[in-house]
């Protein structure tokens, strides 16, 4: 069987890298090669054979019918449109094309972008040529929150509380001190408190969208775990709802990569799958409604890699699910 | 010198533990002796000798003139009450006396239980004969959010989201699987979402007592850390305040147990330490004015047994500092 | 396709879940019912339905072909004679049927039960109708020193210092205080040291069966981790050996589970996957011939449930290699 | 009181930063300067007040009456020099003044330069101008070994197998990223097996000057926890020994930093204290006589900083134990 040619650029950080190992066991897919800084070769986990990894300007992007970039937010725009120049479609791992980012002069004006969260986007990133890949956090957050939005039913003027969460790979794999294991281990912090985190922009484009007037107060926290984050969202409700995990399962039924939980979900539950794992809950004794969402995501699957793969899948129309770990 | 003789009640749980501790090493206080299912003797770290441990009913309680009772919620009050009539000055770490819990039979009726958040309960606190100890997060909580309730900073009808994280040593060394090493590491999930946890009574009483109409939405977690508690508040204000964190420096300056910090305070910064560690900042990009405020203490210092020392310290007349690591 | 009706006797530990797991993913295998304290049901990771779990007392023998024993030492013995009895093929992966262990009386005393260690015994294997799953330590020692034993290689006299490290899974998911998290993070430490450890026995026999006179001293000890082991071997030799990474690869050249490792291995490169990863080098400034064996395996899959499917492969003449993960 | 001016060189790593705590929270000391590659000020955790920071080339060593040099390898030497010709005594935590190592000619041929055990040099270190402090992992070796060696009890021609496991700060805290959290959690590995590492010639060095012609083989690992190193020795013995723990007891007795454990000793048992807990037991069931001797040291404290202040306070006539935690 003819598999399609793929290259990875940016295949040695912890996203880059999940990509190699999907694209390589993907059976419609081939690994033709993937970027890095220290050119050599690469042997994803599972691959029957080695990779070439090439420097980046050395990419020769000819030769893929399909380009997932994980290169850098500001590096990574350039190589979007010279990828497209080749007659590639690609996927953007990058914060660059995704919504509430300036626009990028490079890129043909009229080349439509989708922003790839997949489950609520299908329509638009079916036959796109390039792809933004949502952001990790973005991903677990506006997938809980969406059934709320749709119906607005967020209390106007309302304040929508995200405390999250993110294992350490969340930070990259550039070595710098505060993610030495002597460092992280028994610790938990908040950063970017009140800051404009590149995900902010991502979050009030949706609520936008929507018409809504609410604010989102987005604070991420570094938790002492290799993968996976949790997001904990608070949303003060216009009025009542009868049955709320219900929201729910109506919106995501069916969809193979959304499971709506019984219970709180847990980091272990999605590390290694490409799913999101929502519980929803009212809060008891409070005067007003209220709304306790929490979304369960692999940083590095559900987060990045596995949705890019996922959003190539339709892009080609491929079998969504195709080369994705359940 | 003549050191006061003390008990502690449940001395082999994770607080009892700590207590036994910081009791033998206080330099006004001696270790009478503890109490635990299976009798014997302990000798503390840092202790110069083997204490006796008795099993409850045998309880020699006439011979201390302190007892600090870490026994099971539910079971500590008869055990309050019979030290009480022993004559002994008691803190109770255990729910059983804490605003919110219903009142005690087997107490005198005329005993007034002041609420040990010492820094806001100082005058209560002192010359009591009974202290209700706080709970480990609503220490955090109440100490973070006093200075925005004390001046009716709120914004009215608002919702408080607190996502709060704890080690596994909040939730007690009774082994059960779902604390097993194997079980959480690299995990990380919320608990009694929606649910009307223990610690709600408390943080609603404080509420209340300041008049504020604000629903409190408190959401814990377990992380795989073994100690130590951070508290994520987002707090809708009622008018925007210019100097945020200038509110918890003017409310607690001078007192030794609580850093008002530049940057988002880590686990790390507070474990093994009597302290709480406070930031605040404003929301960015928010449309209306909302603080985030950030809290961390070690759950079995500032959290249980430290705080419940100084919560003594007071009560007696000693030096709040005496015995307390910072 | 017809597949063969499985049991899991003992399915909640972490070795019986595993199996479990296994077996419900298996290509040529279902499962048909597990036992445990608790009946009900449960739905391995990745299994497409539900499965009954029953009452040891109650499990309906006749029903599987095959019957997987991760019942405790001891009380297993009895419940594979009585599988056997029932007609069913018997993989037992306790202790009570290893070499080092008194014989059982309940078993037929025609009964061969091959010790499975399956590189080492495929052809006791094959055809067998009960076979011994070996130890999870025994399996990492025993793959990394039979080159060695088989060519006579190791000094006579010698001490064989087996120094292994095991992830807090190998001692079982029943609740132990000192197994859980807040003891086991940031430990270290050796335990049974000196001690006739359940698995000396078995290693034991296998010097014996070599005629090598070597004492062999093994001190297991327990890492905060999951899951995983690794066996440092300190093997003084008869003679140098000109190429000592070569004797692994002759011997086990071709086996799909066994991989010659070029540098040391680790706990991430073995886990979730059914292989022993072994590297050898010679002691450097050493005045006599000294090899260091080091051989790392997942406890849980190569180290017990995995090497439970491989022997059960090879016992029903399936491809070795039948649903395992690689 | 007159406290003794004091430098650390290399004042930012993790032992640097560790000595600069205790000489700060020190009786006698006074920490004047530390170095470090960015100039600024340190305030070690419970110091008064905050220290100069100064780049190393422009350290006034001629204000230090006791210099730390914490610096790297191969650079220290030089240093060392520079603080003497300055008129202050040094204690070198770097390897190269250590036996074993070429001889620094930098250095006045007639400095005598102890090895700092302080319990087995004692009677050197007092008086000395320079004090080399032995390496984290020969610290725990050779205190666990000194009582065998020095009775002759190692079998001639043995080989003693070390292996041995460090937390990560025994790495450093130079950002590298197999030192990540997020490659070291979850995992456990040998590294420089069969090599040539640093710590063998002292090790080497202690065997030669006892007349030992024993082969010691030293692996190392990586361990999943911040600190903390366990060293777990099998020693072939030359003749039974009725009561092996009784040999270090005898040797050890009145010794405030050596602890004789009655079980294996664990890293959460000696961190954050200078101490070292040996234990050791002959092996069972083995024909010839063998000694497994285990012994735990936190790798900052009694295997860095801790001895490195122990040892100066016994060159400068101070207590032994003065400003270190038991």
């Amino acid at each position: 069987m003819h598999k399609l040619p793929v290259a990875v650029l940016g295949g040695t950080g912890y996203a880059g890298a999940e990509l190699c190992g999907l694209v390589a066991r993907h059976p419609a897919m081939e690994l033709a090669f993937a970027s890095a800084r220290q050119p050599g070769e690469l042997r994803p986990t599972g691959a029957r054979r080695a990779v070439p990894v090439v420097a980046l300007d050395d990419a020769p992007l000819d030769r893929a019918e399909l380009v997932f970039s994980a290169l850098p937010h500001g590096v990574s725009a350039t190589w979007v449109a010279r990828a497209r120049r080749a007659g590639a479609r690609v996927v953007d791992l990058s914060s660059d094309l995704r919504p509430g980012n300036p626009p990028v002069a490079a890129l043909d004006g009229a080349t439509r972008v989708p922003y790839g969260l997949t489950e609520l986007a299908r329509d638009d990133v079916r036959g796109a040529d390039v792809v933004a890949n949502p952001g990790c956090y973005p991903t677990a957050i506006l997938l809980a929150l969406a059934p709320l939005l749709r119906r607005d039913l967020v209390a106007p003027g309302a304040t929508i509380a995200v405390a999250a969460a993110s294992g350490v790979t969340g930070a990259g794999a550039s070595p710098r001190r505060e993610l030495l294991f002597a460092e992280v281990a028994e610790d938990f912090r908040a950063y970017g408190v009140g800051n404009d985190h590149r995900h902010v922009a991502e979050l009030q484009a949706m609520l936008a969208r929507h018409g809504s007037d609410a604010d989102l107060v987005f604070t991420p926290h570094l938790l002492p775990v290799a993968r996976g984050i949790l997001a904990t969202l608070t949303v003060p409700l216009r009025e009542p709802v009868a049955d709320l995990p219900g929201l729910w399962r109506a919106d995501y039924d069916g969809e193979a990569f959304v499971e709506i939980a019984a219970a709180p979900p847990s980091l272990r539950e999605v590390v290694g799958r490409n799913v999101v794992r929502i519980f929803a809950a009212p809060a008891a004794n409070a005067r007003r409604p209220i709304a306790i969402v929490l979304a369960a995501i692999d940083n590095l699957l559900k987060g990045a890699a596995g949705q890019a793969v996922q959003n190539a899948n339709v892009m080609l129309g491929l079998a969504e699910q195709s080369g994705l770990p359940l």
